[in-house]
């Protein structure tokens, strides 16, 4: 009785959010400039209405009442995994002031636009107060949470449950020594070419939407649009939208961009239908619509698709007759390993979302070091581009020319999002384990030698897709590949591609 | 300090229902079809939530400590009606119980997919059960709202405040009078030569685009798509879309449909932007965000832009060449009268959505006629259809050859809209009203001959759009004409251009 109620509740909070989601959507996709102001309000009203509804008095009472009704219920009944996930995030909203949430809300409001100007004015000393005020204010939040070994776990916590300062650290040491002789190597390698197009963006949609749907991305609970930066987000697994961005002279943005968006598209897509407007596809605790187990584990699906699966030189033998097809002009003179070699360029860069496959994860360290030093005071704002310049030498040996290509690139901090940044690098490792293991299994990789990519999406969804939230992501790879997080698998694939 | 909160509090409410207009303006334009199911429960938790809020305990203590608080301001602050409209939306919401709320949504989901399934099956006996259901519950909500004189007055009210079977029984009466001889003449004027096409749907998109910008609507706070029933919606002035319908063959359904969704659209844009998230842009008792203050107001607007401006020979002689240019091929051989022609034919028709101007009314009354003895017990579900094709054989002389093209051509009643139909020929008399009103003002009529549509704008503006929910319908034509509600602008309008 007060679990009907309670799961009631949660159903109530899932439509609120999957709500939320379509405003972010259309935000990015469809509303006129004029719009913003008001689109602020409307989603401040839908993320307070939320955590009110979580963190009110009525859902504790609930929650114990529900509690006691299961004590009962066999140890494997879902329903005891089912309330602990809503008793975690209901004691943290309770735990958090609403008035810090508020404030964080205020500052976030005002520090994005701030740093969008001070970005494109190439000014850090006019972002400088919003970022102290967002380190406070995330510090506070932080603490409010709750730590034990350093703050920036708590932090950590809200994206990739289960890491901290001190799993992450030889994870990303293990990956440093193994990147290191591999960008050695890549550096070596003749410049690839690549045709400048023109690539027609209707045609580039077209070709996106033909890999998606092969990729097996289901178009009737799902749909395909342009954006600046591209995005997946989902309205329940009923309704799951994927975005790519057109560059009329370059065809790799739009067709990796939606070979990554596919990935997280196929996890949220096939989350067992059974938990819909439950504990199992919501994240109650960072109150967000979101079928998929952490951060890290939905982007080793994006990740497995881009580049495990379409970056790959038994890919582009298969599909680039296709690609030619759909730009006769434009890729006239290519060969498939031409076209392959134009889409493993390895290049140590200035930024992150430009930065290649090899480089990618040492952006994340320079950003996880920085992040942890602000957050335990060992390092102020005032002193951060400095920082910023010194850590991009020492993790990719460049140094930034201007803040604009520095410190000021990251949409994030603005945001307030200090602690996601690790579950990129996460992704990449948890996508080479899962890849690795699913080569082993019957007929995976002899359908990707025929381009029939339905074993592989069978096999993740069963290990991976339909358990949702339900099982934790180390629960996953461990049942999946039989292992904990651990960066061999990737560091071979890497050196697979690059070392050779 | 109450009325702050107070104010807030509307706020929030504003928020969800602009919220909410996003869930419907998506589920019509870009929405999969997958996500129907889940897009259900999304709208019916913002409706519940809004409703709630209103209807809280929380809400009439406020209320009641802000009426004291304005009790000294001045008898003309606007405090006064603010209060005056928050009052009656909680009184309302308080008196109809939640339980009858929820009923009726459920019955609307599900009679609206049992009337489209019985509308293509042509079945009027598979709708009847839920036909019966809605009516029923429709009384009920009638008996909770309250009434004096007839129980459908009670739902008049919700559209159209102030009206009732009492006033509308002469209006329509004299509206028939006035109708039934120019429908004599225009049956004798030779049928008008159109052009069949092809018309490619992205250039009538341009087009309708450029008519629209011209009458005033502001791309920048605004968008055009495609659907198949054709909408205006706003999620706050500062961002309203409208949509409009392609056909390859003929071109007058997105140009007219744009014209009409263009005039609600200028209203919304236009309303005050102090308004903005109070109750003088948001109609707390349908509890739907909308600036507008009556559902005749707002039809108003759409048919003075649709009829009075773009379906004039004036209008079409100042831009019949910019339509040629656009359609060179489809539109070479007519003329500009030849085109006035066609868009003014005259043809007593079977369905509602595609009735001429002259007869348009002419469906209403049959409407509001069967919907006022369903009110009031006279006539049973049963006997409806029966009932329908006597209506069409005394106010259009047709009998309609079965109930798909009769009593199941519109979804109003399986969606519990009963009690709307009659803004729809309110509408066209204040359209009336105010273009003679207007024509009497310095400049426009001038403007309107020269292409420029800025003088109607701005006296529209002036008179009718900036005042939002802020003053009613009765005290915006009064002010702006000098009359009440009044027939004979409109027949005379309607004799100019049918009775020659």
């Amino acid at each position: 009785m007060s679990l009907t109620a309670l799961r009631q509740r949660i159903a109530t909070v899932s439509d609120l959010l999957c709500t939320l989601n379509l405003l972010v959507w259309d935000s990015r996709t469809m509303m006129p400039a004029g719009g913003t102001e008001s689109r602020g309000h409307q989603i401040a009203t839908a993320t307070r209405l939320a955590r009110d509804m979580i963190a009110a008095d009525q859902t504790l009472e609930l929650l114990d009442q529900a509690e006691q009704e299961v004590a009962g219920l066999p140890p494997d009944d879902d329903a005891h995994e089912e309330l602990r996930q809503i008793r975690q995030a209901v004691s943290l909203h309770r735990r958090v002031p609403a008035e810090l949430v508020e404030r964080r809300a205020a500052i976030r409001a005002k520090a994005n636009a701030a740093w969008a100007a001070a970005r494109d004015a190439n000014d850090f000393a006019a972002f400088a107060p919003w970022l102290e005020e967002t380190v406070a204010s995330t510090r506070d939040y932080a603490d409010a949470i709750g730590w034990s070994e350093h703050r920036y776990d708590a932090m950590i916590g809200l994206y990739e449950p289960g890491e901290t300062v001190a799993t992450l650290q030889p994870l990303f040491s293990d990956l440093r020594l193994g990147i290191a002789p591999l960008l050695e190597k890549a550096r070596e390698r003749p410049p690839a070419e690549l045709s400048g197009g023109p690539f027609p963006p209707s045609i580039q949609a077209e070709t996106a939407k033909r890999f998606a749907a092969l990729f097996g991305y289901d178009f009737g609970r799902g749909r395909l649009d342009a954006t600046v930066h591209p995005f997946e987000i989902s309205f329940t697994r009923s309704d799951v939208r994927i975005t790519t961005r057109f560059n009329v002279q370059d065809l790799r943005p739009a067709l990796f961009g939606a070979f990554h968006e596919t990935g997280h598209g196929l996890y949220e897509q096939n989350v067992d239908p059974g938990y819909t407007r439950s504990a199992f596809a919501t994240d109650l605790v960072g109150l967000y619509a979101v079928g998929g187990t952490s951060f890290g584990a939905h982007e080793s699906q994006s990740r497995l698709w881009e580049n495990h699966v379409g970056r790959s030189l038994r890919f582009w033998r298969l599909h680039f007759a296709d690609l030619q097809a759909a730009f006769p002009d434009a890729l006239a003179s290519l060969t498939p390993d031409q076209f392959y070699a134009a889409v493993t360029v390895v290049r140590p860069s200035l930024i992150r979302v430009e930065a290649d496959e090899l480089t990618y994860d040492l952006h994340i360290m320079v950003r996880v070091e920085l992040e942890a030093a602000l957050m335990d005071g060992g390092l102020s704002v005032g002193d951060l581009p400095a920082a910023w310049n010194d850590a991009m030498r020492r993790h990719l040996g460049l140094t930034p020319p201007d803040d604009r290509r520095g410190v000021l690139q990251d949409i994030h901090w603005s945001s307030g999002m200090i602690g996601s940044f690790c579950t990129y690098t996460i992704g990449n490792v948890m996508a080479a384990q899962l890849f690795e293991a699913a080569m082993r299994v019957d007929g995976v990789s002899d359908g990707l030698d025929r381009g029939d990519y339905a074993p592989l999406g069978a096999w993740l969804r069963d290990r991976v897709w339909r358990h949702g939230r339900r099982r934790s992501r180390t629960e996953i790879l461990q049942h999946a590949t039989g292992s904990p997080l651990a960066p061999d698998a990737y560091i071979r694939r890497l050196a697979e591609r690059y070392g050779a």
